[in-house]
Formats: C-alpha cells, sequence, structure tokens
C-alpha cells in the first residue's frame, strides 16, 4: 500500500486517543468481569460513564470535525482525494459514519446509558442468582426506554430496530433479517424433528467429574495449538466466557470450567479463541483507524464460530487432541471411542441455554431473542410479559420450556449491557462462517488432513490473509461478495448442517 | 457536621470526574504489575499517558478554577465564606493548592516529563540487569535537569529540593527533614553497633521450603484478622508488592510470595494491608473531594509501618498468630519456639537492600538517599559521582560496601520514574507511626492483651477515628499535633527501638 497522506495520519493520531479510550474500557470491563470485588461495581459504574462521556465528546469535537473534514466532506461524503487508497477511503467513510452516529446522541443520553446498564448488570446478576425476572425487570424497562429513544435519536427508515441493529451489523436491516431467518426457521425446525426420531448417542462421559486445573491447562493448549501466546494473551475465568481485545498485542479471553461439563469449558476457549485471532491479526500500522478494527459483531461471530464448529467440531480436529484428552483424563475417557466422542460433541437435542446450544438448535434461540426485542423496541410486547412470551417460543421453536426465569429469559447477559439489536449477529456469524468454509475448503482441500496432525496454523493465517489484515476496509456485505464471489445466502450453512447431521446420524 | 454548601457540592461533583479519572489510571496500573500479558506495554503506556493528560486538563480547566473560585480567591487564598466549617475550608485549601501546582507546570514539560521517564524506566530496568550505572546515568542526568526545572517552576523559597518534597509531602522541607534526620542518624549507627557486639539469633528456619499456596492462604488469613472483606478487597501477586486504592470499597492490594522466604510475604501483606486500611476507611461521603483523600505518602506510610512493625513485629500478635502458622507449617515450625521466632522475625544486621532492612537500620537507607537527593538536585553531587558517594555513604552509615551497581545506587525504580524527593515519607512514616503509637498505647493500655487473643479491630477502629476519616482535613504536622498533643519528634521512634531492641539482644 501506498505511505499514507498526512491529513490521514493526522486523523489516525487524533483517532488513536479515542482508540486508546476504548481500550481503557475494554480494560475496566474485563476486570469488572474477572477479579474486581464486589463492592467496586458503584465506583466502576462512575468511572465507566464518564469514560464513555469522554469519548463521546472527543468523537464530536471540533477538531475530530475539522481534520476528517480535510479528508471527506462530512454532509455529502464526497471525498477530498478521490484518488485515495481505496481502503483509505473506506476508513474515512467509517470514520465519518462513526462521526455522525456519535453527533446524534447527546452527551446526556450516552451518561445516562452507561449508568443504567451498570447498574442494569449488576440488577441482573443479582436477578439470575435468585432466578426473579421481578428483580430486573424495571432495570430493562429502562435499557428499553433509552434504546428506543437511541433509535429516535439516530433515526431510522423502515424499523426504529434497524437503527439499532445497524450499530452493531452496518448496513444490516430488520428487513434482511427476518428474511433470512424466515429462510433459516423451518429448515432447522425440520431438520431437528428429523434428529428427534433417531436414537441419541450416548453422552455421559462428557458429564463426568473433570478437574478444574486439568481442564484449564487443556484449554490454555488449545489456544497455543490456535496461535496464542502468553506474552499478548491471557485466559480468566468469568460467569459468561467473553473476549475482549485491549490491543492486537493484549487480548484478553475468558472461559467458564464446570468440573462436571468437559465440553463447556472447551467450546467456550475455542469460540473466544476465534475472536482473539481477529483481535490479533489486526494490522498494527492502522492502529487507531478503522483499518485496525473489526468490521461487525457479526463478521467478528463468524470468526469464533469458524473455529468453534467448523475446526473445533470437526472429526479431523479431534483425531489430533482426543488423544491428548485422552491423556489428561484417562479414567473418564480411555475407554471411550473417538467415533463416539465425536459424536457426543455433535449431539443435537433441543435445551434451554443458548450458550450450550448445538449447531443445528443455535441459530432458532437467536431467532427467539431477534423477535422478541423487535416487539419490545416497537411496544407491541410489555416488559412484564416477557417471560410468558419467551417460554411458548422456546415451546414453538424447540418443543420445549423452561422452569424458572434463570434457564429463560434471565439467561443471556445481552440486555443488561444494553445490548439491543446484538443477538441477530450471532446468526449471522453462523451465516457468514459456512460461507467463507465453503471458499476454505476449496483453497484448502487437505484441510482434513492437516488439522488431523494438529497443524491448525495455516487456518489462522487463510483468515487473516482474507478477513483479519483488512480491517474495516470492507463492510461485511462487501467481504462476503469479495472472498465468496456471491452475496451473503443461507444455503452454505444449511448445506453443511444437512450433510453432516445426515451422516451422524443417518438421517 | 453541617451539611455541605451548594458551592462545595458542585466543586465535588467536578473533582469526582478527576478522582475517577485516578481511579481509572490506579486500575491501569495494578493490570499492568499483575495480569497484563507484556506485549500489551506500548498500549499502556499511551493509555496512560493520555489519562494523565486528560486528569492535567481538568484540573487546570477554567470550569475548575471558575467553580473552585467560588470557594474560595484563588490567588490569595481567601476563603469567600469565613464561617465555613473547619474540614470544608481544609478542602478548599487543598484544592486550590492542586490548581495551583497544576497550572505552574506547562502541558510540554509534563509531556517532556512522562517520555524521559518512561525511556529511564526502560533504560534502569537493562542498568540493573547489566549491573551498569553508566547505562542509567544519562538517563538519571535528564530527570536531575527536568526535576531542577521543575522546582523552578513550581517555585521555593530556600532550596530547590523543597519543591519536590511538598508535593509528596505538603508542607514539609529540606530544613526539617534535615534536622529531624540529623537527630536520627547517630543514634540508630549507635545502637545498630551494640547490637552488632552481640550474638545474632539464629533464623536459619525462616529460609526453609515453605509452599506456595499455604503463604497465600496465611497473607489472606491476616488480610482478613485486620478487617479485608473479599467483598472489597483483593490480594493478588507482583514482583514489587503495592496498595493501590480504586475507591474506598475496592482495595488492591498485592504481595510477593518467595518459597523460601517465610516473612517476606508476611511484611508485605501486612505493610500492604496498612495502607489498604486507611483507603478503606475514608469517608465516602466526600468522594471525591480532599477529605476522601490520604494527606500525604508519609502519613500512608505511617499506616502501612504502624501495622508492619508495631503491630506485625510485636510479640502479642505472634502470641496469637504463630500457632495458626505452625500449623500451617508444622514440619518447619513445630519445634521452634515462639521465643526464637519472635527473636528471627526481629533480626538487626546491616543489610544492602532498603526494602529488606529491619527496623533499626531502615531509616538509614533513607538518609543516604535523602543526602544523596538532596546535592543532585543542588548541582553540588555530579551523576558521574553517584556510585562512589553511595558506596562510602553505605559504608559510613551501615559500615557494608555494595559489591556492584546493582545492589547499591540501582537498587531502586524511584528515581527512573522521576519521582525526587519521595525517599524522605519513607522515614517519616516511621517517625509518624512511633509518636502515633505512643497515643495509642495510652488510650489501650492493655492492647498487648487484646492483640494475643487475635482482637486486632480495636486498632483499625482507633485509626480511622483519629486518621482514616479525616481525610485532608489536617495536613501532617496538625495532624500529629492534634493527636498527639506535640509536634513530630524523633523521640518516640528512637526511644521505641532502644526499648525493645535492648530487651531483645540485652544489652
Amino acid at each position: 500500500m501506498k505511505p499514507f497522506p498526512n491529513s490521514f495520519l493526522r486523523m489516525q493520531k487524533l483517532s488513536q486517543n479515542i482508540a486508546a479510550l476504548h481500550a481503557i474500557h475494554n480494560v475496566l470491563e474485563w476486570d469488572q468481569e474477572t477479579y474486581m470485588p464486589k463492592d467496586g461495581i458503584e465506583s466502576r459504574s462512575l468511572q465507566l460513564e464518564i469514560l464513555a462521556g469522554m469519548i463521546h465528546k472527543q468523537k464530536t469535537s471540533k477538531a475530530y470535525a475539522s481534520t476528517l473534514s480535510e479528508l471527506i466532506d462530512i454532509s455529502s461524503g464526497t471525498l477530498r482525494d478521490p484518488s485515495l487508497q481505496p481502503p483509505f477511503q473506506a476508513a474515512c467513510k467509517a470514520w465519518r459514519r462513526d462521526y455522525l452516529q456519535a453527533k446524534k446522541i447527546p452527551n446526556a443520553w450516552v451518561k445516562k446509558f452507561a449508568k443504567t446498564t451498570s447498574a442494569a448488570l449488576h440488577a441482573w446478576s443479582q436477578a439470575k442468582k435468585n432466578s426473579s425476572f421481578k428483580e430486573f425487570a424495571p432495570h430493562l424497562q429502562k435499557i428499553i426506554d433509552l434504546s428506543r429513544k437511541k433509535a429516535d435519536l439516530l433515526s431510522f427508515e423502515e424499523h426504529p430496530y434497524d437503527a439499532l441493529v445497524d450499530l452493531f451489523e452496518p448496513a444490516m436491516t430488520t428487513a434482511t433479517l427476518s428474511s433470512l431467518f424466515s429462510s433459516l426457521k423451518q429448515p432447522l425446525i425440520q431438520l431437528l424433528k428429523d434428529i428427534q426420531t433417531t436414537k441419541p448417542p450416548r453422552e455421559d462421559f462428557l458429564y463426568q467429574y473433570y478437574p478444574f486445573n486439568e481442564q484449564l491447562q487443556f484449554g490454555q493448549k488449545l489456544l497455543s495449538s490456535m496461535g496464542f501466546s502468553p506474552d499478548s494473551s491471557r485466559l480468566d475465568l468469568s460467569s459468561h466466557p467473553f473476549c475482549t481485545g485491549i490491543h492486537p498485542k493484549d487480548t484478553r479471553l475468558t472461559t467458564r470450567i464446570d468440573t462436571h461439563h468437559l465440553t463447556s469449558n472447551i467450546f467456550s476457549v475455542i469460540h473466544e479463541g476465534g475472536h482473539g485471532l481477529y483481535n490479533k491479526n489486526l494490522p498494527l500500522e492502522f492502529y487507531g483507524t478503522p483499518l485496525c478494527e473489526q468490521i461487525s459483531l457479526g463478521m467478528d461471530e463468524s470468526q469464533s464460530r469458524f473455529w468453534e464448529t467448523r475446526i473445533g467440531r470437526s472429526l479431523p480436529f479431534w483425531k489430533y487432541f482426543y488423544p491428548l484428552l485422552q491423556k489428561e483424563f484417562p479414567s473418564q475417557l480411555s475407554k471411550i471411542s473417538l467415533e463416539d466422542f465425536y459424536r457426543a460433541l455433535n449431539i443435537v437435542k433441543p435445551s434451554l441455554i443458548r450458550v450450550e446450544a448445538d449447531e443445528v438448535t443455535y441459530c432458532l434461540h437467536v431467532i427467539l431473542r431477534f423477535e422478541i426485542e423487535k416487539e419490545l423496541i416497537m411496544g407491541s410486547l410489555q416488559v412484564k410479559d416477557l417471560p410468558d412470551v419467551w417460554n411458548q417460543k422456546m415451546d414453538e421453536l424447540l418443543g420445549i420450556r423452561p422452569a424458572n426465569d434463570a434457564e429463560g429469559c434471565l439467561q443471556d447477559i445481552h440486555w443488561s449491557m444494553g445490548a439491543i439489536g446484538y443477538f441477530p449477529t450471532y446468526a449471522l456469524g453462523n451465516l457468514y462462517a459456512a460461507q467463507f468454509f465453503e471458499t476454505f475448503e476449496t483453497s484448502h482441500p487437505t484441510w482434513e488432513q492437516e488439522v488431523s496432525l494438529g497443524n491448525l496454523s495455516f487456518i489462522e493465517s487463510w483468515l487473516k490473509q482474507e478477513i483479519h489484515q483488512h480491517g474495516k476496509a470492507y463492510n461485511s456485505q462487501e467481504l462476503i461478495q469479495k472472498i465468496t464471489g456471491k452475496p451473503l445466502q443461507v444455503t452454505p450453512f444449511l448445506q453443511y448442517l444437512q450433510s453432516k447431521y445426515s451422516q451422524l446420524y443417518c438421517l
């Protein structure tokens, strides 16, 4: 690439300050979920609130606007220098988008939102403990009201939910999501029903006692094989596994260890590891610019799902790792064959908890949330009615009902964080990943052999080359088209599921 | 206390933002020393630099000045409302002091200093590794020059070193320090000489193998007895133990565990615990104001030394805790009597490293650094001559000479961080603690009995009542006078040492 123009460098410098504030924000959130003593929550809320206010102030400052204006006309979006290399053009457009969005949200709203969500987060974790949605309901109401207000502030053409989704998945709309999800819904329900007519494989051995330390060590081994070094990453514990990027050289992953559930930790680690590699491989030379940022949440999720489902739940992967796992847990696994282990990992059955769902039912959990969020934002669903609607939809989609709120509508952290419009990106991640995988397979026809020898680095290289290194040079739809030659479709995902599970369940 | 005036509340609100930024700064530094992957250092430096700039900007803002002006005339220091309660008066004066100090230091100097110390810190750690002062000398020269410049910017009456000391210990002067230290020097040297004529107690058993986990647990037990709860505090590991207050409800302590040095962890924990209680007991209702801040580094050190030396190295303390320690480490300690253990804890011998020094020699290490710093700032000592002067002074004060720079003038991190004028506060902490202890003993004549039953809470209560709860309502000298009825003197400290060690060594 040509060296940056000077005006780009000036904008990068300004933008680096904001990136550093975001990084600080991420450290504070990571600390809150991992090590912070619980009574620190009140002061942490104040800290996050102040930081959010500062980020907003800097993003909407005169200096920001005038420096950006040297690169792009803010009102029209016309680039000052049309000969600018395409990635720089994309960066300027992303900066403008950010600026316009931030300008629409007043500082007072940002501060109020930060305060509300921080308190809600705390309330949610208590409410979940007590399995009492009532305790969380007033907080959720405030978050819905603030989110609806936000949609109005941001403005939208068709649906207020569009404005919220767009924050997580630029250019995605409620209409497109509705169409994609309606193409998914019936085939998934049907596949699940087909599977349910067969005899389920055994999986009891996954729920024996697996000691904590050995599980943690195995998780660290997996991350090391995926390409992580302790010099630039960490694995910690939290009640809800996550990955946060402080900087490409400081990736923080967390997992959750259940001593009677072997795969909870394993798939958390691989999943968060997929996110982490995206963070790790962003191009450092563009730090502070959109060219060193993930495209969207959906694209980020495509990376975690690519690793978790396409690699981590594959037979070749376990050809290599299962003997290592058996060595770690001989009394539990020595008599279980690789094939039985593989079948157990890929068991399909309706379950209540999204994060523990299999590949077939996962998107149904997302669709449920999508349908609920849309209605909460429209006002056609009242917060107080949420548990009932949740339980009823679970029944429709998966044929089961939660026994209580903790395993029902209180299971996810997202709403307490104010992340309305976030859930659809989980399903998008699966769709992107499946479509990417078709291309990956074409360019690496021997991937199964390589992986079964424990070689994973070529996967990271391919993802880095095709996705990570571009930052926001493309949006999701452009990148899908560039890599796969096609727009986003549900077919690759459905075909993959139907093929894999027909074979596994002899359908 | 009467409710706050409205103008005070407005100022508190502004000031709370700055306190939150300081808290964030502390989280980042804590993370850097405990969990941050090492490659995160570059981005962390940028984060800290940006945050420091923001704090400086807010502290010197027009809004800050005009809000403060409603309470106090900034140029003359006259209070707008002379009937304001004394603690509020003190807070206004402390705010004004902060503002004037920040205003005197131009942003360009702050940036240059940050850059210089960042490079110096790196050079120091390399130079220490190579035990080569020459590698560090040019950096130290720059720091001395910048510090001298800083003294000029801040202005001073008698000695440029006054201006630097004042930043860490308000209202303390070089003249007072010189006078205090010259009263300490000969009696300490004499006491050390007297002790050296006797047969040293055995201490070999402290250096057996003590497993890591059990040591850590014992440390946690000590903190719990001192009054800490895991709900509002943490104990972690770092290469140099420290305490950082994120908020009174979020106190972070660290320790260092050497599996062949039992007391390193124990006294680190008690020492940092002393700092931590000061943070924990600051009055929450004044959060963000000087009334919820520690008075000075010396006063903070008085709290850690009060606990570490007067309680943690006392016989009554170990009457209770030694049996617990023996239970934890039976094979190492069951045959060692309480008296032998107590004598080993209080062994006195000249040593090269300040942080490992006993109570008798500790202040001599500080006096050495004070004498050197003063002369470096005056220019009467050249940086290149530092190692020779250091070694010669070690000989004079302690009768030993470092074999190399690493265990000599390169041992401390402080100069590389630009903290000139900091060292004297370590000795002041000992003097304050000893003088406080006389009063404490008068009001709690049965303290030894209580402590030997494991009851420590009355100590925390007394310190909270007398010191912690006042924040900066008094400066160090006022508080010493208020509590003890006398100005600061060296006699309580010397009398304590002479009495304790005459008995221990049968002098």
